[in-house]
């Protein structure tokens, strides 16, 4: 998955969808009363609600076990440990970049599967990075003081300077240690994340995409649903399985309907705390906007696949993110234009205001935000497009160009101090940097020329053809001529060519004929500029006074609220319970037999060979997907699924339809999360995969009974 | 083109277009001031505000000259005589559809565009009715007399086999007389419109597309434009060129800044009337969905074009088609979102209502109308999907199935009473009917298997994979296997089998083994029952309530206004003028030099070899496009620009991006009409196409001095 973070929590749009009514607790700002409403950090877990409503109280350390148990990955996912050897599960759709990359037109994983039949066969993921969060610090009042009385370039400079000090200060040169201030309510406080980072990690075993992602786009968001989506993969430290004492075991039985499932995880990204005004923004400006790019890109990545099986093989991984960030974003849309609950968007945001307003003193410290906001977004619309299209690669979507301009920010930006570089080649992200532009994934030509050619398109569309950035890229090639005279001539498919050029700084970069290397160097300025432009008069405008709008929230509705999702470690609680759709009760778990009888033997509904010829061997009623209450999004995939024993009942793969809201709003009522039952996962490992070795590490002395049947997947 | 209507006024989507704000005479309801707004009707043309505003008053002579001059092309554009020897004029996007019918891969006119030498050369398109308007009669009285005090499905059958009934008696078996019964003012108001019927059409010179679309989609609906997008037709009857007593002269010197311009046309339809609840759902729903599978498609075939030449060849007409429509349905809703804009809407209404609300007379006939067409519009949003999937062709988007349908339906149909049957089986539509459904024009089966799989797959997205229809359609069959096996085994590309199926009747029908005709007899009841749950829950409220909207306008603001365009011929006055953009003034006309000045070598800005060849022989300063403020939107493509004199200075062929809002209001400061001079006409067919005859026949005696260069297109 290319998109993880939108992925999970959003459905596609779908009518029904409009009929529904919202109740959402958070919408009137005051802390949920009973619903399994919530992301909650691991600071501020509500464990006496969970008490009052399930009878089961978290402890410290409880908690402190399960954060360490959880994972994160860092392109965008969410995992756990469930071995003390590094034994890591996650979701196919989130090691299906990693697959991918592994994946030659001969030996093609994603079709076939993978599985590493004894330790030595695990491969290395060319460019994957596993974090553990180890700590968490409230760094909220030393930038409080530190930006006191800061407004616009100076409160922006000041906060990102403090920051990166902070991070700086916390891995300390160790390349070990990765350490993210963590804004949380918008800015209402600042926590540093601490996290163990892993980057070599490997493949362990993997399904093929047919039964991972059975039912494919059609199915995607929906429920019942039938999918193995999981992976395993190991970390390293120092060529050798590392140790991790923290991990969860596995669950005898699985989820069971009405039990008590805590999920922890990453959810990406929520905006239950945006203002009107940058609901509207998102409403009326960017979703319909990024739906029609994603929408024709889809179109063009479906034909490109038609090109040939190659051509297929190579674009299916793009095409699987876009699909699933188009049925992601289209169920946010939806949710906004759902007007009643746009209306109690609305309702609340009068409410808080009518109360600050109310108060003098909350009146002269905070009144004034909210009208700040909308101006910094009238501002945003203004800029909107050259943003996108310039600085934020909308133009020039292309690995090979992302890579050249990396290279030439990087001379740029490292000779620096760290405070005042570009904040991603701060000194605490320069191993996820490297990792990335070292990565020795394979770059296809043929689908770079044809995104280049795409994005190019796009630009000159929307930019115009008169746009002087148009005009300085462009000159009088046409897109599909510039992207192939690109992608031909640069060398920089070669990761040696990268390194050369990285280690040789400003003055290699100033020597260099690479035709991608001479385009990043020609548009950097301009880049930079709008750049520049956003981050003063919007984004600092917007950062400041969403502070002010969350302490103003703190002050009247106290601070026993969940902030929203920032991709960081979030625990939520709920129960496996089905729900009601159009009059009909959908009940919450599904059966191994289900998949069988959903198969026509076309894609997506076709089985792999591995599943149809072991169809006798399984038992049909073994549990195949659930859903929970668990209020998740996109991030959480991949997540555990735990009990109050804190054992593997499930793994998070996705969210109904009906959760397409999620990224507003909470409607306990029908919002469900996805997961893959535990014991679908032993039952295909077993009988499908004859998975002995990795059976034994999840589950050890399970195996001394010999699995009726095994054929391996490859 | 292939969506001429829905061309011309609109814009792309640039955000430009929101900072503005729309001053809209309309939006109250009172007749416009002194703007030149208004697509008004032959029969209620404001002569007198043209002469108090211009000096010249329109005779009702010169007006019946200039209906008769003018010309509709069924297809969807507007078109003009201009000799007494059937000789038309149109866009060269307008003919598009029959030039490229006319072409193969060896002999492709799109790319190198058609000249007839001689009369004997002239080629008939294989499937175009051009229409003349004869007679105008107000059937108002007859039509509320007959539907008085009926509703629902009582008020709409009745309607219809009224309306039936009168275009059946107009026409009276005269296969050459077309009658159309118009609704006009929302049902405020019925005409029946008597045409002249064409069928005989003939291709006599078309440029290359290269030069017709000069600046392709990124400059389409901008300004200032380099197009020559124009085509020569004829119409035939009995085998000779048609006399055609009404015709335009030929202006000496063409447009002139700040000249009176008339522009007589077929605007094809525009929302000024409707009320907010059906402007939500445009904005909220039919909008954003369209667009999203309409970019998609665009990458589809955007793609499809580069599988080789022969697919480009034979996917452009679509792509452009798909495109125009992007751009042109991103202006309405970008429009739509327009928050100052659409509060102004909102005021006009509440203005409205107020009104009839303060009248107990008005309040008891009109008052509860808004909320019952609010209450359709609720019901539409449930069956929206299905309508669209299943009746209107969104699921099965193929000629081979529409031939089929029409076959299948038309078995059906032609038996019933004409007053009982499907609208389109109306007696009075059949030689259109027949002319499309028998039409010679290829039908490719690589991109009809491409479309039918692009249009197979959005069903399945949209409606579920469980829904009985998407069940029903599909089976076990992936789209692209079902579109294939349909395509590969249809005999209906053959023209013959198309008449013996039609002739043979419903006998024929259910003795046939063609997939595509098995599939619409399966498919019809479904298809039908939807429609029928549209036409008698929504279609029928809305068009009963709308009546009663507009009426109500007429008793509170008078007569004294125009009605939204129909697709019925119309008037339009204005001035040719420039504009203000960004604070820069536009200048109204541009000159034959700028052509070579844009030109790049690279498509869409390659000029033809012609055009290169002969650049020194041209007058570089000789006008080549021109705006002029006359209200016009799409389906006016193609319509004469005339002076006081009604001689010909120019032929529309866009809008610019400014006009993108004319879908729903009209803003005179920055509204344009986009056209080709006259004068540039006349210097490309002397002095690049060497057009000798053309020219003696639009400019009779003007040959005599032979011209400087000549070289032919062909």
């Amino acid at each position: 998955m290319s998109f993880p973070q939108n992925r999970d929590t959003h459905g596609p749009g779908k009518d029904r969808f409009m009929k529904r009514l919202f109740v959402i607790a958070t919408l009137l700002g005051a802390a949920p009363a009973m619903a399994d409403e919530g992301m909650w950090t691991y600071n501020n877990f509500p464990s006496a609600k969970v008490k009052e409503k399930y009878g089961f109280e978290p402890s410290q350390q409880w908690l402190d076990n399960v954060r360490l148990s959880s994972a994160r990955l860092a392109g965008g996912c969410s995992a756990s440990f469930v071995s003390a050897n590094g034994l890591v599960m996650t979701n196919h759709h989130c090691a299906r970049g990693c697959i991918d990359q592994l994946s030659t037109a001969k030996k093609d994983y994603i079709a076939n599967g993978f599985y590493a039949k004894a330790q030595g066969e695990e491969t290395q993921c060319p460019a994957m990075e596993i974090n553990q969060l180890v700590k968490i610090t409230d760094v909220t009042e030393t930038l409080n003081k530190a930006t006191q009385g800061l407004t616009g370039k100076k409160y922006a400079d000041t906060l990102k300077a403090k920051m990166s000090e902070l991070e700086q200060a916390c891995s300390a040169g160790n390349a070990k240690a990765r350490c993210d201030v963590v804004t949380l309510y918008q800015g209402g406080q600042y926590n540093l994340y601490e996290y163990k980072r892993f980057q070599d990690v490997r493949l362990v075993m993997a399904p093929e995409h047919a039964i991972a992602f059975f039912g494919g786009d059609p199915d995607n968001f929906e429920f019942p649903r039938y999918d193995l989506d999981v992976t395993f993969l190991r970390v390293y430290e120092d060529g050798k399985p590392a140790t991790t004492n923290n991990f969860f075991k596995w669950s005898d039985k699985g989820a069971q309907e009405g039990e008590l499932t805590f999920i922890s995880g990453h959810p990406g990204r929520t905006s239950r705390g945006l203002t009107i005004a940058e609901l509207e923004f998102q409403r009326d400006v960017v979703l319909p906007k990024t739906l029609m790019t994603l929408s024709e890109m889809r179109g063009m990545l479906t034909e490109f696949g038609r090109r040939g099986a190659e051509q297929r093989r190579i674009s299916t991984n793009l095409l699987f993110g876009v699909e699933n960030s188009v049925k992601a974003l289209k169920g946010r849309h939806e949710a906004l234009l759902d007007k009643t609950f746009f209306a109690q968007k609305v309702a609340a945001e009068q409410d808080l205001r009518k109360k600050v307003e109310a108060n003098p003193e909350m009146k002269k410290k905070y009144a004034a935000a909210w009208d700040e906001i909308a101006k910094a977004q009238a501002q945003l619309r203004n800029i909107r497009q050259d943003l996108t299209f310039m600085e934020n690669g909308g133009g020039l979507s292309s690995t090979l160009f992302q890579v050249a301009r990396t290279l030439v920010r990087g001379a740029e930006e490292f000779p620096k101090a760290n405070g005042e570089r570009l904040r991603e080649f701060n000194q605490a992200n320069v191993p996820a940097l490297e990792a990335q532009l070292f990565s020795p994934a394979p770059v296809y030509p043929e689908l770079e020329i044809a995104r280049l050619t795409f994005s190019l398109t796009k630009m000159r569309e929307e930019l115009g053809s008169d746009h002087p950035f148009v005009k300085k890229v462009l000159g009088k090639e046409s897109p599909e001529k510039l992207a192939a005279r690109l992608v031909k001539g640069t060398k920089l498919r070669d990761v040696k060519a990268r390194q050369a050029l990285y280690k040789g700084g400003k003055a290699a970069i100033a020597a260099s004929k690479d035709p991608m290397i001479q385009l990043a160097v020609a548009l950097d300025p301009d880049m930079r500029a709008v750049r520049k432009s956003y981050e003063e008069n919007v984004e600092s405008v917007i950062r400041k006074n969403s502070e002010l709008v969350a302490k103003s929230k703190f002050e009247i509705y106290g601070t026993n609220q969940y902030p929203d999702a920032t991709f960081s470690l979030r625990l939520s609680y709920g129960a496996v319970k089905g729900y009601s759709e159009n009059g009909k009760q959908v009940s919450p778990i599904t059966q191994m037999a289900g998949t069988f009888e959903h198969a026509t033997g076309e894609e997506p509904f076709a089985l792999p060979k591995s599943w149809l010829k072991n169809e006798k061997a399984l038992d049909g009623t073994t549990p195949m997907n659930f859903v929970s209450t668990n209020d998740i999004i996109g991030g959480n995939s991949g997540s555990p699924v735990i009990n109050k024993d804190a054992e593997i009942v499930g793994i998070v793969f996705d969210g109904n339809i009906q959760s397409l809201g999620g990224e507003y709003g909470f409607d306990e009522s029908v919002n469900r999360s996805v997961s893959v039952h535990s014991q679908a996962i032993i039952e295909s490992l077993t009988k499908i995969y004859g998975a002995t070795r990795l059976l034994e590490e999840l589950r050890p002395g399970s195996t001394k009974v010999p699995p009726v049947k095994a054929s391996p997947a490859k």
